[in-house]
């Protein structure tokens, strides 16, 4: 059975989907390690789901920086949503950060989908409730945690990212420099450093 | 018409929407200014609609200090998402900063009028698509942007807060001092100041 119908099963606890249906609104493509799926600055066309591999979503900063604002692993979605869902371009990269396959689908199919089977309405909207829930908590690290608190509560939540993301894209992603993410990890670091 | 039906037939397009059965779903409820919604490390049995008036979400910091994360006017939803979803005790605390009138829905009753209403799932799935967007927007702003660009683009996605939110609420959402505030709002502060 496909990954996407697993997930759908799983999340909505339901069974008998009609896989080869469900697929038909999707494109299977791979693409290799550092390759751009989404460019930032162009037409937002394709939402993506992670069969196998991992995708970041990023842009450049004022000063040309890569600034990473999301990961996504095996059975998570990834887009510029507003993009996306506005036709507008995107305004975030995203990028295969290893061999990675995935689903796309495009705006009109996401449409048909949504409207043709309720039971995919349900599934994105458990999707999203804990997108959403994943952000507050992510707002909430970022804004007020002490580092190491707030590393400590991302490698609880996300540790497949901790083992699989390289050292330096973490570090950025975290807000931490290199060197103090070594550290962390290597649990030198006291509990004190707010 | 009530607020939340007229919400559900703009968000998805519709009508013909059964007015008194959906609301049956739901109690009515009002707070006064600063009265408390929801406590943190209390059990979260609500999620609330804003019918009239303004809600904020915060927790209080290692320091003791109230850090706001979210804030809530008509036709938002609010709630701690994964609280609600799970029966843990919320993160946060929800308190009016307005005479608030909301309409408050169960867990158990959110269950419900999902399985039975696929209006109501579409119309979710609508509002978290949307929730979620913004809340990449957020932590783009937070995370990377300069303090004046954050307060422009803040000020031209949600013009609404800037009149309604008292500065000093408004400064520790934002993350700054309440002086700072204040040069921003009289456009005296240039626009390098990254």
């Amino acid at each position: 059975m496909h990954r996407l119908i697993q997930h759908i099963q799983k999340v909505n606890r339901n069974t008998g989907i009609p896989d080869d249906l469900i697929l038909s609104f999707f494109e299977t493509k791979t693409f290799k390690k550092k390759e751009i799926l989404q460019e930032e600055g162009e037409r937002c066309s394709s939402y993506f789901f992670v069969v196998k591999g991992c995708l970041r979503l990023f842009f450049l900063d004022r000063n040309g920086a890569e600034q990473t604002l999301q990961f996504a692993l095996e059975d998570w979605w990834m887009t510029d949503m507003d993009a996306f869902r506005t036709g507008r371009n995107s305004a975030y990269s995203i990028q295969a950060m290893e061999a990675t396959e995935v689903l796309c689908i495009t705006p009109a199919n996401y449409e048909l989908i949504l409207s043709r089977f309720p039971f995919v309405e349900s599934y994105f909207r458990a999707v999203y409730e804990r997108a959403y829930a994943a952000s507050l908590l992510r707002i909430r690290m970022i804004s007020r945690m002490p580092k190491d608190e707030f590393y400590k509560l991302f490698q609880s939540k996300y540790p497949d990212f901790i083992q699989r993301i390289p050292q330096k894209v973490l570090a950025s992603f975290l807000g931490f420099t290199p060197e103090y993410l070594s550290e962390l990890r290597k649990n030198k670091v006291k509990s004190n450093n707010s």
